[in-house]
């Protein structure tokens, strides 16, 4: 926990447990007090974890089955017709511990034009060349992460 | 596999192969063809699934933890200060096939006003009323879902 973040203060009850929508063993969620609708909810893990970079693979599953059980809620029991869930790290992230926003959306309900400005590569050879540079990132990043978990077994 | 879907074609190796930068047992990643910034990818899983409410448990794992995956190569391979991630359900959805959006940001990159128009609730009350119905719908849904799990393994 850390003293000075205002989600470790809510996952740890001392927060306003009227705004909190659902409690489990590792996740929280809870209303966003300036919500872009009615029901838009914060989900995230009690532990002060900052982003999704950081996120323990044990609790991931239990962070993102209840972000699909808030956007089922969103629709039955808010009658929403669907809902937007999404992550800032780091950039836009007004509060430094992993939340995952889940929205109640309607349609026309004036969030038009949520993924703009878009343009498409320049070229193939650009588009290419950027795949390229992620696929080569992805494969070292899995390779450091398997390496890690050998060292942690203990195997040389 | 749905025989219009364009995701589903990329998943069957169907597409463009230069721009699908990951590839899994249960999920895909592929570069969005009018990107947000370059890099913006896509993750899907490898079936047909319409929306988050519908993915199932033996996949969600995967497909978070590879959403992790491309949040860090954003920063390790391009560079990104940070990232989002984001998930359309329904409303503002293109594709009827879940996807994952993972976009690589900046500071100052333009996607200032990300979660706008935002509004207090009107009262204390308000807010205490929509947190109350949600916390009914989800302690139904868990209801429901825990009598499903009992029903298939055979449980009277």
């Amino acid at each position: 926990m850390s003293a000075d973040c205002p989600f470790c203060r809510i996952a740890a009850g001392e927060a306003d447990a009227a705004l909190v929508v659902l409690e489990d063993a590792q996740t929280v969620g809870f209303l966003d007090n300036r919500p872009l609708f009615p029901g838009h909810t914060l989900l995230s893990p009690r532990a002060h974890i900052e982003t999704l970079l950081d996120l323990p693979d044990d609790v991931l599953p239990e962070l993102f089955a209840n972000a699909r059980l808030l956007a089922r809620a969103m629709e039955e029991g808010l009658g929403a017709e669907g809902s937007f869930v999404a992550i800032n790290n780091r950039v836009s992230q007004s509060v430094p511990h992993l939340h995952v926003h889940v929205v109640p959306r309607r349609r026309k309900d004036g969030l038009r034009g949520f993924f703009w400005p878009r343009h498409k590569y320049e070229s193939d050879d650009e588009a290419a060349a950027v795949a390229d540079r992620l696929r080569g990132t992805i494969s070292s990043l899995r390779a450091s992460a398997w390496q890690e978990r050998r060292r942690r077994a203990g195997i040389p």
